[in-house]
């Protein structure tokens, strides 16, 4: 049986959440979220952001959230501005264009959108034979692992303004982001930089879940009819608070991303030792070294993992994924298998 | 305390359910459902639907499995036929026209759509000008609780391939249109009328889930990019497929619908000997009768209950819904404070 | 060759229409309606109506007037109500819902909408399960050829101001309206309860044209993105300019439509003199007498007409619709049909 | 008064399109584009396509024909592809978005796209996390102007049948592609090659009228539902036809396209002499030189025209556009205004 660093959601879910499920699931309770354990957990994030005027809806995927957020914030001739790697422009099937919406690709080297990706492409759209770009999207961290910093998000934050335009950021590693080494943000200050984000729990050890909050007074209204129109809304929404409510309420969400970060560090340590580069910058729980394609092959009948793009004719770059749920064993054993040798000290005080 | 008699999504899950899921949940497994789990649970539902050549696909709403459904198998001129009191024409809040689809809808006394119901929707759309109707909407058990006969299913398969029609059977409560006492169609003569349908967990004792059921070859195609694109394709498919594996691999899911049953006829014979009637019979786990407003007020300080609609100035329907989770003694409770009598005998067997 | 009476634009245009465009067609203009032929046209229409301050859009044809101004209007999750007689509910393929809104439809007797209906609609959504209706639907002349008194609409407005509701009035026969016997609004007054509405061209005269006017100030910013997108935004917009600017600068699109709603009147007399009724009152250019069966086969032999509906098994009501270019001979040729005598008086003053 | 080369569509119509409106004005016909001018339109047209069993509709708009078409071809899951120049990509501001759709857009130099751009979007779209592309967007003559080779058009062919794509040509400017001296495909063949494409009127002297033929038979099927859900079915359709009878009977729409084209060559002489050079192959009436910027500016005194793109600091590219209305004396003051010389006989036989 290969190992998998395909993705951060090959694992169950973390014990505590069937814990908490099970403590929780007795008795009657509100349906779509309006719930006890729903609140309960809706109060902690809005303390953790420090925005008591948020609004927080839970919802089961990243997709979904992306498209229910972004839909409900435009109008039909509004698109949205990304980089080509962002995940609403390559991997949900175009969900976003299902509702009607442009995204405007920009090229990017790292994963990251600039402010003069978003001035130019404000300034290629200047009248009514174009759409009208209003909101721009951001993932944190990035689809290329890296980590956008505290200046980096003032400057969107500032373009966005300049242009009236709406910032929402995906989240669906944003624990991993907040936890990077490289960060330098913390979480009140992300949420009054953006107008609406998400905190995605599914690839940080939930079962599902991820908590879309809405920060901008003018995209709260009638926000549950999106949710409820799009299939977006639970029925037994507790499902769902129980699990934000048994992450956070003892910081095991941050402390689970900061785990996969610190095994992703090790691993990237092991690699850049072994003599390889990156493709991008190792700063979170994905990363993307650079292989020969003799040596993947090879890799390959033990783990799994993405080829994610080629290189040259000899040489591709793989992403790895390390989560909540790897072990520092198997980071070792991949080390080992790259440069034959063993290693086996660092994070081992982290365990037991 | 009230007591709710709101829906059958008020409670947990089961608590094999959690058993299931705690037993499962340690490894690796392939996302978006195409692990061990689901696998399984496909097979046991082909084999329930004696379909082998069935697509099973796992959702997580009812709102979500018909949006998705319905939009994927029409083109965009296509509407649908369903009754005014259709799931999907009153309260999912607008998902099938946000995909672009109108829904004919005619009126129904019994919730239930009939053959001539669809003749006349298909006589009067006969040009370029009108929609093309083109599937068919019909839920088991229906939205007023009551239950399709094997006869009337044929008459409407009959009138959907006069017209070239798709027949599509909303399954929120199929369990408990199976077993219901006026059910007389097994499972597999009813997948072999329908070209999808769905068998609802969510109603029926599961944290969240839906099985779609797609038998018409002509549907299957690409079908998972529509689940994709519409937020539906869940990472951790797993444990939606863990969940319809413990609840019908011993047959569980039918116990639970049929004990809801069971409870609601009791509620209904109650109701009935207090002297009350129905609005619709009651023939499934949502019992709708007809109480003076007075007595409404009265019920409304210990229960908890949708008045679904007014009968005349003194009198209103309510409904009150039975699930897998409600007690004989609430049941009990209940009719007691109708009638101010005591009554403990039936289904008590049913406990022990 | 059968006589029509199907519809209002069996005709060609108006010659005055055919001299403008040759007077106008030569040199250079800007494109997309930029330039002075609608420039002249949107002034007038705004002195019309006393609006200086209305945006004023033109368009070719009326679905897709409603579907650009409806779609432009509503977020999501909000819908329409209209009767269901109305023309975006039944003769225009869906074009409202193939933009993502539902249409609350409401039955009428004689095409008009009513502030109950209204109030129904209103009352029966009240969450996030259902649709919010935000935008009421009218036509003036109704589909069922009728005409809304001063009275009846402001009764309207007040029922949307009441629950924040938009007015859209579709105006494909508002000349017909306007000059109606029954008529008791000014245009001005008219467009003071609207929040937008159309005059409509194609079914007065014109080649093709709506002149769509914009109301309330919200519903202006980006509306020609909205043009743009949905494909209604032409390149050569001289060509609807001029025709309005023709129609409308010697009042000419009044005269015509005076004209037709004279000779339906006429038509309407002979009708009612050779002893038929009337399925609804007739007010303008579109009546709906009630005739044999053998009668209307007869009939059939020398006139096009749609017929409408059955009204029992030996009568039905049929739709005859005079324009602009009927004849008073064919009228009188109709009515001595009906009843085998000659009647050429009435009118004649009016040609010459 | 400034002379415009902005576009092609600035002048008024052919008179003789006025003419032929005026014969054929009177009488009444079906409408919708059921009658003897849309019908002796769509033979004439068939006849030169070589296709006696395509479909042809009549649409006012370039954008609305694109719209139609491709939400018509597609089911929800599938995108486009095209180059970023593409119109549909670029000017009709989101329009085949709004009917959901993505547009997997590839980078080009010189307005066309290469068999490899389709072999690469296809290869990158491999499984259900994407869109699935099935229709291949190329516009004839291109957006720079360029007209494809019989031997390209072939290639994409190919291309499209290897992947199962289908194959839509964008024909706004299809006359001046036919007519082009560097174009060395017939129409037949060209439509043999296509799955639907449009011969485009608006830019040819038209007041307005796209002609959409369909040939690929699994297109065909209700597609006038689709027309009138977009509200592309003109009532009085008689006047799309009797413009395309007008301009096809005797061939005029080919010789005005070739006028355009010779003058644009004379103009491309006349700026290549003059010392300066083309951004894209002058191939058609659409011609990109590169002027200083100093020189634009004074040009710009003059002559309308678009600034296309910045080349350098000095340097840009404009968009230059000659229509069947242009004048040779038009042209040889602009050469005149550019090397201060005047030329006038070239092209002077093709005009009294």
């Amino acid at each position: 049986m290969k190992y998998s660093f395909l993705n951060d959601y090959s694992e169950g879910c973390h014990p505590a959440i069937i814990e908490a499920i099970k403590n929780s699931n007795h008795g009657q309770c509100d349906g779509y979220g309006e719930e006890v354990y729903c609140k309960k957990a809706v109060d902690i994030l809005k303390n953790l952001i420090g925005k008591p005027s948020a609004d927080v809806h839970f919802l089961t995927s990243g997709t979904q959230t992306n498209m229910v957020m972004i839909s409900a914030a435009l109008r039909p001739h509004e698109s949205v501005i990304a980089t080509d790697m962002a995940h609403i422009a390559t991997h949900e099937a175009g969900a976003v264009e299902s509702t009607g919406h442009k995204i405007n690709e920009v090229p990017t080297k790292d994963g990251k959108l600039r402010p003069e990706d978003i001035e130019n492409v404000v300034a290629e759209h200047f009248f009514e034979h174009m759409v009208h770009p209003k909101l721009v999207f951001i993932s944190n961290t990035t689809e290329a692992g890296t980590v956008y910093t505290k200046k980096e998000l003032h400057a969107i934050r500032e373009t966005c303004d300049k242009h009236n335009l709406l910032l929402y950021i995906d989240g669906a590693r944003l624990g991993m982001a907040m936890t990077s080494q490289v960060n330098d943000i913390t979480l009140p200050e992300l949420a009054s930089l953006a107008d609406a984000f998400y905190v995605g729990g599914t690839k940080n050890g939930f079962m599902m879940g991820e908590a879309l909050i809405i920060v901008n007074d003018s995209l709260k209204p009638f926000f549950r009819y999106h949710l409820k129109q799009k299939g977006a809304l639970l029925a037994k929404g507790r499902f769902l608070g129980i699990q934000f409510l048994c992450m956070l309420e003892n910081n095991l969400y941050f402390d689970l991303a900061e785990y996969a970060n610190l095994l992703a560090i090790k691993l990237s340590a092991g690699i850049e030792a072994a003599g390889f580069n990156f493709c991008y910058a190792p700063e979170s729980n994905q990363i993307f070294p650079v292989f020969p394609n003799t040596l993947i092959k090879k890799l390959e009948g033990d783990y799994g993992f993405f080829v994610w793009n080629k290189i040259n004719d000899t040489h591709s770059c793989v992403r790895l994924v390390v989560s909540w749920a790897s072990t520092e064993s198997k980071i070792n054993s991949f080390i080992d298998d790259l440069k034959g040798t063993s290693n086996n000290s660092f994070l081992s005080e982290y365990f037991q």
